[in-house]
């Protein structure tokens, strides 16, 4: 059955870098694009670089300057991609069936000129439905794109994902299957919770603020723009045949009500700057140079001012915390605080779900398990549908374990 | 000093696959190119992909793919282009010289559609003017182009010499400087002939002969471009500062006289038809299939005839000759041939020298001196600068020797 191009039968894959990591995966993905397209699908591929290509890339970059040049980097990355793209249309065609790979810029796929984290501006769609209505299984290098110039671009984090969500919006495409090396989203880190379980579904924003916490599936950014654009993602192993998770709208109304899963982080650390005379504009003048030393800051408390004087905490990426230290102690001085103070020890957990919306006492129970676990909680914070604790890093892998039991994660279909 | 972009201010560089081939080699490579701008001139580079790069990307392709695609192997192998461009633009920057990297469809090289030889159709300069008017190093991948629909397209054999003669051409650059892993033309492979000189000079003409007949340094192709644009080429080592040799259509008279040079080729193979019916169509008949199965016959000759039956005897790459046997035999047979012998233990010595076409006696001069060393020739051919000599491969680097010798080429200034 052959299917008109773009809409209900046009579906677009998206394998990652370990997915296409040697000849011999390429040669398996092409077997599942084949299997998609034998199944009366157009496919359109999305192909991150193989394995460590980028890294291999960065590091020859690293060789020969000390501060390479954005607009070099973008260029010189987005070759890894284009080499994964035209191996995987090889294979394909070496299967029997007609394959075009295509650069970001031959897909159409125009940008900002922001190197590095460059945004999709629009997808010229004229190429590929060229290509589809000509019967060719298209393969679209991810993470890349070009400026009205012409220039190569790429998008930062979650950048194939975000080629692959941008091309299903543009073209009405019934699906993103975003292919990785994990069978999907889980109620918990199965490292930490061997008794996780994968979900069904999930909604675009709990997969947001399981992304932000933690689970490295799919960036933020990508899940956002399938949001907006009410793409539906389903994320299975490429490894495996199993259904995976699929990230909508529609979740249903069991579901709705359950807190979902629990989130962990163990690579963060905690600084707090002691005695901050407690006066507009402190804030600001300290988390600005951290901004403007591309360091990002999460977690954000501050106690209540005694006598005009307070404790300002927040946490940064542990691979962060030398250079943070460094921007903030002379900030610190000059406002008159008192000290400042680091722990690299902390981790954050967290829950997640849009149950917590409706029902209230979700904190209270969280509190209550980790407390009779004589869990310490250093520090909370929370969205409408997320609670996360600041605890010891010592004492993650205990605290999911206890999150996950008794929110009754385990089980398939009960209620809170 | 700056002078306006084109012209005599402007030099293109090539720098091949070893001098490229390291993150070490690549510093190198801005070091000489920052000199010269230093000097005044505005720069072009031209830069193949670095070390093995290509045999590695054609490898990954054998790896998925028993006939890969030609232009999926196109936009493959350019990756590695593009990747050293973004490199040399780099390490030319960390020496504070503002320099931008192009992929060859940037720099506006516009080519046909025929993937693996596309020939350049035209060069649309205006960006590489943009970049050299804002006082850009522009550093151009070579080898490479696009069609008409931003395929991108790759020139084969003599590839990155093609862009830098096309860009040099097209930009009225005073000259291209290629440098390479040789310190320039010799008057022999100094492997075979220790008292091979460097020459100062050579014409296009000559080089072309010398290129088809064994140096490596520079294909026909890019030869035969840069003589019909009059574009100088300086041969060089980027390994040295040695003056290199200079490609150009102004010899001195004192060398238009000589005889230039010694090459040699074993990498050759022998076969001979025996017995073929001497009637018209027989060549055709022979070379057609050998030219549709991709195979170059070289020197090629026919015995006088006896009684209407004649023997044909021609020369192929070694590494051709199963396929040529497989292909020539049954058209033999076909044809009432008596037999098929072949020889993959000879080898071609050839004197050139433009100095041929107004002195006779070259070559009688030069069959006296092999049959002086008991070297006995097998076929001859010759071109109006070129003498082409069959001999055993045991015995080739001896033929070069005796011939170096009586045309007196170790010698500077002398005349044969």
């Amino acid at each position: 059955m052959r299917l008109p191009a773009g809409g209900q039968g046009l579906v677009v894959q998206k394998y990652g870098g370990t997915s296409v990591a040697s000849a011999e995966l390429i040669r398996s993905v092409a077997q599942r694009i084949c299997r998609a397209q034998a199944d009366g699908r157009q496919v359109v591929a999305v192909v991150s670089a193989m394995g460590d290509t980028t890294d291999r890339l960065l590091a020859l970059a690293r060789e020969v300057s000390d501060r390479p040049n954005p607009r070099e980097l973008d260029l010189l990355q987005s070759t890894g991609e284009t080499v994964a793209v035209t191996l995987v249309a090889m294979a394909i065609e070496a299967l029997g069936t007609p394959a075009i790979s295509l650069t970001g810029g031959q897909a159409g796929i125009r940008t900002s000129a922001l190197h590095g984290r460059a945004r999709i501006e629009g997808v010229d769609t004229r190429r590929l439905h060229r290509e589809l209505d000509a019967g060719n299984v298209v393969v679209v290098a991810g993470f890349q794109g070009v400026t009205e110039e012409m220039d190569v671009t790429t998008f930062g984090r979650g950048g194939s994902n975000i080629t692959a969500v941008a091309l299903a919006a543009a073209l009405k495409a019934a699906l993103v299957e975003n292919y990785t090396d994990v069978e999907g989203i889980y109620t918990a880190d199965p490292r930490l919770e061997p008794r996780a379980r994968r979900l069904r579904d999930i909604s675009y924003q709990e997969m947001m603020e399981l992304a932000t916490w933690g689970a490295q599936v799919m960036h933020p950014r990508a899940v956002e723009l399938a949001a907006l654009y009410n793409v539906p993602v389903l994320v299975a192993s490429s490894f495996s045949e199993a259904p995976g998770t699929l990230i909508h709208s529609e979740v249903t109304m069991e579901d709705v009500n359950r807190l979902r899963g629990i989130a962990a982080d163990a690579s963060i650390a905690k600084i707090t700057v002691l005695g901050v005379p407690d006066r507009p504009g402190i804030a600001a003048a300290l988390f600005e140079p951290l901004a403007a030393a591309g360091i990002s800051v999460d977690v954000i408390v501050q106690n209540a001012s005694v006598e005009r004087v307070t404790d300002l905490t927040f946490t940064v990426a542990r691979g962060d915390l030398a250079t943070s230290l460094e921007t903030v102690r002379p900030v610190a001085k000059g406002m008159g605080a008192l000290d400042v103070i680091s722990d690299a020890t902390v981790a954050k957990v967290s829950a997640v779900g849009t149950g917590m919306q409706n029902a209230p006492g979700y904190a209270a129970r969280m509190f209550r398990a980790l407390a009779a676990a004589s869990i310490n909680i250093e520090m909370i914070t929370t969205s409408e549908i997320r609670i996360t604790c600041i605890v010891a890093e010592s004492q993650l892998k205990q605290a999911v374990r206890v999150l996950h039991e008794v929110f009754d994660l385990e089980s398939e279909a009960s209620s809170p």
